[in-house]
């Protein structure tokens, strides 16, 4: 476990330490459940009386905040304790898990396929022919990369995800458990006899940029033909559907259990609440927020806020909810 | 394949025996789908009718019901059909899936790992360094536990799953199938250009109860610092997302597609209904009740029922809904 | 990669060539992103711009449309665009991920498994105790079947995709990675002391028939007793939740997000929209229409398009919104 003083970490966050304790830190802690050896936050003056109460022997605090300070505690000061937290866990980010060996004996690799230096690859693992990874890739134990994939240098794989056949991935991206990537779009159309369905082959792929992040048990199709796009810097929480033929442009966030259908369009910073879902085939323009719950029917403009379902902006479906709660009392 | 007498069940579900069949009863069905060597249900009035025109040989009926009775079939009279049915499951529950091995020899199980007594661990499951798993844990084939998770004993885990490091999960818990505990949570700030995101690091871990069972393809994801919690009992249903430093009081229940945003309380005994969902630092309280696919934008007091999105409660949300349908009839 | 003359694709499409081109196409790709050997598509007038400003040497273009052709450019004019584009997508459809073993020597497969002639398995699969593959079946890497469990001739099973014991499959589906069936169904009664829940054994299966399939990261949970029950021919997308003895009639449709509570019949051509809920032990009758984001709280007759939550016949819908953002504005 690791350990600093505190004036150890009042460096490293660059802020101005009151009073001092003798104790090393080994963590950050919530007040109310923080031991002597735990730093904690006091992020406004409501969290000044869990601070009296709490064990923890110091604390990051806004400079605009004043706090009592016994013997044997410290606060250390800053401009911006969020960023300061921010710093803190990296400070104390434990280590990974381990990799005894740099390819685990029992990986299946494909004679074809490159490794770049530096990668490791866990045990179970299955890497097809003709991939191609780049330096510094990490696999995780049990993760399946299909033929002709391609991953940029010092993109991570955790556990359980699958990376179907000639998918394009940037570098330093980071897959989450159990992901799915590059699954069949979703396409039929009418048998001929008029009383089925007949599969339309899904023949594209799926692009991914550089400094991806995709959540647990996500999925992102790939494309009918063409491309499914995920721009640069897009972070996707957990459980969400990216249908086919999607491009998300730059630094889009997707919350958890949202979901896109096919071939919709999102500009850069695009932000799309938990649960929400967009229509196929339309476009949310770039730095328009979409509400958590909300549903999309139609193309949304730049910079615009929508919420509720039908998507509406944000504060004419305010006012509807206000006039249904008025309307329901008479 | 199991079969009993009608006498044996009787004895077993210590009701009254009204008739009697020679037939031997090899398990439970539906009264239109029973075979003569089946035993049914009778459940109210309504399902009488289906009686008379069913090949069951026997059925469990309240006793309070009437029913008629040929030739060779037989009735057991109980006071809780629901618990009769309950304990027959028991009864007729047929084995799991088989381990020719108690450790697969192709498991990879790390040296440092602790490996309790009876415990049975299938083909290709991964065990990380320091992992430590009591008496009687079940991980079926394809399991990935990551290093210094700990588990308790008689806890199955099904195939597909993978359990992040330093996880602490309970005793007697049901992970099914690819499940995501421990991945990290979501949450980023912005870079300091103003044109990306950058990670925040996601340095706490998952704490799970006693006797918890966790449906497949659910996420719980770990905390940002400190622990996501999920109390014992809690009974949590598939595609669930639970998200970063959410706790979860004692037997909460979730139903399939709902999700906690980050830092959800619930208190004891709350229920989620299917796809609803909690927006992020909202406490729940104990016995509350959200109703299917309602949004929740608050906190919620004690025993309260909520429904709808924005999620009222439900009797206000009921008076809405016939307000809005009179009002698209002037 | 292959590779066509304009020539043989009008021939395998069965249109009529105007102008022509020397360059061999090697793909489909869309107007604005095409390079001179794709043949790209012209579906209504307002895409003729982009094909004057377009690269692709070949469309494809709905007969009763009038476009310019320079030099060294084709068209195939066809009657039904979208049913040319499908067959031309089959002429395109790249190999799939190789199998270098017909069965890799690190799948596990039980010895009492049957194995059909013409099988694939791919690398760290599980084949449990008396598990029967028909003719053809081919499990991408990392697949677990568990033990009893048949599957018919040439259904298709991606990585990840784990199917629990005693799960009964047709011919010709294919299950896409990560996919969870037969999972146990959530059912509990309150434990005797009124404090928790107790679990009722899940004793079912699933049954899952012909041409049926499945997205990547979904769910179908097998019978508390008796059958889950998918029918011929269903379409079910990404991270769709279906509950344990739900039963679906033929060639039902159910979009990404979708999800049934317990014991839901749908009838045959029934179509559930992205991210729309059902509630238990309702029926929802052939040929009905279920819009994106609707809660169906209640059984819903043949024909009928539903719409809303709670969910109301899609006109009534329409008609409430409109009524509701009147209100709004008064």
């Amino acid at each position: 476990m690791k350990s600093f003083t505190i004036e150890e970490i009042n460096t490293i966050l660059g802020g101005e330490l009151v009073g001092s304790t003798t104790l090393k830190i080994t963590g950050p802690e919530q007040l109310d459940k923080a031991e002597p050896h735990h730093i904690s936050f006091i992020g406004s003056t409501k969290y000044i009386k869990y601070w009296n109460n709490s064990k923890a022997s110091a604390a990051i605090v806004n400079e605009n905040l004043t706090v009592d300070l016994e013997e044997n505690r410290a606060l250390i000061k800053v401009k911006n304790a969020d960023l300061a937290m921010a710093k803190l866990l990296e400070v104390f980010n434990p280590q990974p898990p381990v990799f005894d060996h740099e390819i685990h004996p029992t990986a299946i690799i494909h004679d074809s396929a490159i490794i770049g230096k530096g990668c490791k690859i866990g045990a179970g693992c299955y890497i097809g022919k003709d991939v191609v990874l780049a330096e510094g890739v990490i696999l995780y134990p049990n993760v399946t990369i299909m033929d002709e994939t391609t991953i940029g240098s010092h993109t991570i794989v955790w556990s359980g995800t699958v990376i179907r056949e000639r998918t394009e991935i940037g570098a330093y991206c980071i897959f989450h458990t159990n992901v799915s990537i590059g699954a069949d779009g979703f396409g039929y159309r009418p048998s001929e006899d008029g009383r089925g369905l007949v599969k339309i082959p899904q023949i594209g792929n799926v692009i991914i940029g550089n400094g991806v992040e995709i959540g647990a048990n996500s999925c992102v199709d790939r494309g009918k033909f063409s491309s499914t796009i995920i721009g640069d810097g897009c972070k996707i929480d957990n459980l969400v559907q990216i249908a086919h033929n999607c491009e998300l442009g730059r630094s889009c966030i997707m919350a958890g259990h949202s979901g896109l259908a096919g071939s919709v369009t999102l500009g850069d910073g695009v932000i799309i609440g938990g649960s929400a879902s967009i229509k196929d085939h339309t476009t949310i323009h770039s730095g328009a927020t979409i509400g958590a719950g909300s549903g999309v029917m139609g193309d949304v403009e730049a910079g615009k806020t929508m919420l509720g379902y039908p998507a509406t902006e944000s504060r004419e479906m305010l006012k509807q909810w206000v006039a249904l709660r008025k309307l329901a009392k008479q």
